[in-house]
């Protein structure tokens, strides 16, 4: 299988502060770490992103793929960090798709997200078809929301990161699970990762722990993936939008509680 | 006081739909709102923001101060919000600040906020100086904790929003509440409402459900508040820049718990 050459550059993930407390006393605290990293796509400066810093290579992967600037992972050269200067430089084999178009774009375009390029994804939305003919049982889902509690070391700790997990429809088991300081980082991690250990999203169960908002239903549709499961709520066009492709999602899942909102075939009692 | 002509749109905030719990029953649920508004400054495009609409007027122009790309509520002219086709048009008297400058510095970072102009706003942080005396009392602390339970009206029925608060030091008194599904929404909608009614930040807190992340605490000492209160935890980068800037940063607060990170000497236990 296909692999860029690559740096392998996880920050540590929590920083330990001194804090006062109501009752006056000294709590060394954990705290989330937080780094600029200034993405450098064949010696071009695309953006600066935010992160944890926990797997910033398919991190910066994810994010040039649900930007849609690259179509495959084999039009990746290499993908090299540096913390000492908090860049990461990607040398592609043809260079970028429409990113001055795109560049231009994205100054119009705002969530809590990252200026994504949101006509575009609404766009190609219209044209994804998900998979009908698998099936998540209740019993999975429940496991795989026991699964992810184990997967949560950073938040535990420090809290102010957002979890996101890949798991398989036929058993909930987590394939990946990466947390972050920005909910859309965690997602375009995760993304990086499918193409790097070549995993497709059409058997797979996405999980945040984030809020289910426009973006986050296009970005799962994007990676052809059936069934979205979130610990949080959701918003209207989250729910507009999961309706319109067709999405299974499910929000407030905790333990053995959920909320089914759309496409609910999927979803085995 | 000068006021610009203004629109008073507010959307409603929650809209309810069927979703099927766990035990296979169909539960009414309420769910927050979410709009794209396009805003135009003298016909020009500027940019799409996803929000509730609470407070539209309100949050285009804390978004234009925010920015840096006006100066004064005096430079602006009209606010006139059309959900009818999702826009907002303002009229300025003379026209936005370097607006193309910062057009193109924009698409070159971005937090899980909102594509913000960071590398000036970090310059301009270096000459911000916050009032220090001021101090806030526990007491009235737990007292601005309570108030703000009182006013979360959306997050208690819908989740998935943030909440910001603005309140007084001296007595705890919330002046401004803005719910809204971005958390920089919020607050930019609360530099708006400080604009509008002429309140300087200078002996308020400010209080955030969302985490304290680098723009967090850059938004709150660009409005010179010296209390930055947060329900949630906070990042290395938030914290590092609460400590150069000598913001007070509380964290965790919730009923009578806290923990104070920085520049302590504004809180009396």
């Amino acid at each position: 299988m296909y692999r860029p050459t690559m740096t392998s550059a996880a920050r540590p993930a929590t920083f330990t502060v001194g804090a006062i407390d109501e009752h006056g006393v000294m709590q060394p605290t954990p705290i989330a770490g937080e780094h600029p990293l200034t993405i450098y796509v064949d010696k071009r400066e695309i953006l600066t992103i935010m992160t944890l810093g926990a797997a910033p290579e398919a991190l910066v992967i994810g994010y040039l793929r649900n930007q849609r600037l690259i179509s495959s992972i084999e039009e990746v050269v290499s993908v090299q960090v540096d913390w000492e200067v908090n860049a990461c430089s990607v040398v592609t084999r043809n260079g970028l798709q429409n990113l001055d178009e795109k560049m231009a774009k994205r100054t119009k375009t705002t969530g809590c997200g990252e200026g994504t390029v949101f006509g575009d994804l609404m766009a190609e939305i219209d044209s994804v078809h998900l998979r009908d003919d698998v099936a998540l049982k209740q019993e999975t889902l429940f496991a795989m929301l026991n699964n992810v509690r184990i997967h949560e070391s950073i938040y535990k700790q420090a809290g102010a990161v957002h979890g996101c997990a890949l798991a398989r429809i036929k058993d909930g088991a987590i394939l990946t699970f990466v947390e972050d300081v920005g909910r859309h980082n965690a997602v375009d991690a995760i993304a990086g990762w499918m193409w790097l250990e070549g995993v497709s999203g059409d058997d797979k169960i996405f999980y945040t722990t984030g809020r289910l908002t426009s973006e986050m239903v296009i970005k799962a549709a994007q990676m052809r993936i059936p069934v979205l499961v979130s610990r949080s709520g959701l918003t209207q066009m989250g729910y507009s939008i999961a309706e319109q492709v067709g999405i299974t999602m499910i929000g407030r899942a905790v333990n053995k509680h959920y909320l089914l909102f759309t496409s609910a075939q999927r979803l085995r009692a």
